[in-house]
């Protein structure tokens, strides 16, 4: 390989990579996605995500703020309730969670006809 | 919220954890990517992708043969050289690194100018 391929290679490489180091395991988009679509408060969240833990949730979700992702804040009416948020930020992720609901969604399709 | 949308939430999450599912880890869109610049050799690979152990290569390059989006073969010149190439599902998976690696250049970018 040419040496300007190299690069080019693992500068491709790296980007993907930092992508995964943010959107790492199998919770944080998912989180996103139900944020997304309106379940603000952490009970919601639970219901709406399978198979996750009261433990792993929490511990997902301070990820996320931590990286800016998602925002935590108390119900302006109920001040005694948390709400979560998504920062404008979570919305650059949009093109990789429908590129990757959508092959997933092929993927699904492929494999039950197998 | 209502029905329809809890199913629309609930079908988004399972798709895209079904794709997670298969390009789980760290290193299977790295090695993929890699792979689709043209190294076909197990060293190649390694060299071409920053720190990734020989055990962890070998691990993940069955991992990705086994879901079909890797075909391992003999070099028809070199019999005793085996080569690693792209299987055509493996380009559905394009617009997912596409998205990935712009959105992790786009990141760098902003963790930089902060």
């Amino acid at each position: 390989m040419q040496n300007i391929q190299d690069k080019r290679v693992t500068d491709k490489i790296k980007f993907v990579q930092d992508t995964l180091y943010v959107i790492n395991g199998k919770w944080k988009l998912p989180i996103i996605i139900a944020v997304y679509y309106g379940n603000s408060r952490f009970t919601d969240l639970k219901k709406c995500i399978p198979n996750i833990t009261s433990r792993v949730l929490s511990k997902e979700l301070k990820e996320l703020e931590a990286n800016k992702l998602i925002k935590r804040s108390l119900n302006s009416d109920f001040p005694h309730i948390i709400k979560y948020t998504l920062n404008d930020y979570s919305f650059t992720l949009d093109p990789i969670i429908k590129a990757m609901a959508n092959w997933g969604e092929q993927h699904r399709k492929k494999i039950s006809e197998e």
